[in-house]
């Protein structure tokens, strides 16, 4: 069964955009996954079709108006969840990620200008998600990397033999390095122990070099990953934030 | 002048796309910004035109060889930024974006399949950047995201009206909640104080819901921003990574 997209935006014409090529775009014709646009300023209500004013209390910029908004995100469909895409939300992880691409699919809002009105989203079931502490021109990119990161985990969509179990994040940790031919480049070779064909070998280096990388490029990922080691195991981890 | 940038990528169909509309296409169009993609596989020396080969080691999927990509990278002219998009990178912060922004331009380098040879990134100048704790289907989305978050600072690409200093990360803390007209819409009133014409309260009031709401939502942002407070001003927030 398709996994179903509908986006709500300024900018239908963004999408799927990227997801058109590569494994997405390949699951996208495939029936993997399936997406729907709904132009927000369908629901405008004036004759100048507006969907946003200035700021209450002043200030740069235009704010997306509640009512219309509101009157989008109404003509989707119920069941899935919805996700709204501001730098004000929970910043994403990939434990969200897997559990999107195992629900019944999603529906996302993306803002544009400075934002949405705040009541929009404590009238309605919407979860505000961040992708990162970085500010984007709107929401439709941050929309475009979290599908992306949704699709590939979607059934049929990668190889079966690249299951992504051992990558970043998915253990707590940064991966380890990869290698490939040539052996010896620019007089730079491969690690030996990676050519030994000894696999409890190469599997402990790998080991190693994931926590080495992981304690020197991302100190605040190897405190998180130690602390839950410490800690008892059961439901430790859930107490920080959605996941 | 224009800021230039360099994709090296498998997928140069990907680009400009969602950068093509908005206000990041129209400022390509009036070259305010100006687009180069380089297919990393004319790079490719044997006649298959490989670009990636088994991991050395054993394990899943395929890594980009050094050799490849080294040549594409070498291809591009010097003088400016190359980065990488990839997981095992430093994580990228809104501080960084504005660097790169008020720079010469940057050069992607965008990778696929498992990953790149670890070589690659020893032997060149290569700042390895992720945009989150979550895995891509390629380093493309990662750029295009990347990108936009430049793009929109480049002089003339957005209003001087909206100069983004107010916005989430600027000052480390979240964005206060935004409201626009209708005054009451399903029997929510805009808050009073916005209403009231007050601009010292209105400001205060600002203040006050951006610290609120980055304590109960963000209580990591919360407690470097609280940290940064406390410590001696010089300098102080540059030992944390690469801002």
């Amino acid at each position: 069964m398709a996994f179903p997209v509908t986006i709500l935006t300024l900018y239908p014409e963004m999408f799927p955009g990227p997801l058109g090529a590569s494994i997405a775009g390949r699951g996208l014709r495939e029936g993997l996954w399936s997406l729907d646009t709904v132009q927000i300023r369908d629901f405008a209500t004036d004759r100048h079709r507006s969907v946003d004013h200035t700021p209450a209390g002043g200030g740069a910029g235009m704010v997306m108006r509640a009512d219309v908004v509101a009157a989008a995100i109404d003509s989707v469909p119920p069941g899935r969840p919805v996700l709204a895409m501001t730098p004000r939300g929970a910043t994403l992880t990939q434990a969200r990620v897997r559990a999107l691409a195992s629900g019944p699919g999603v529906t996302i809002l993306c803002g544009r200008f400075e934002g949405i009105d705040q009541r929009v989203f404590e009238a309605r079931d919407i979860e505000e998600v961040s992708i990162g502490d970085y500010i984007l021109s709107g929401g439709e990119m941050a929309a475009l990397t979290l599908l992306d990161a949704c699709i590939r985990l979607l059934p049929g969509v990668m190889g079966a033999a690249s299951s992504g179990d051992d990558e970043s994040f998915e253990t707590g940790l940064l991966e380890y390095p990869h290698y490939t031919r040539p052996v010896t480049w620019e007089g730079r070779t491969i690690p030996q122990v990676l050519r030994s064909g000894d696999h409890a070998r190469i599997d402990a280096w790998r080991k190693q070099q994931a926590e080495i990388d992981t304690r020197l490029r991302r100190p605040d990922l190897w405190e998180r990953h130690e602390g839950a080691r410490v800690q008892p195991p059961s439901g430790a981890r859930q107490k920080n934030g959605n996941e």
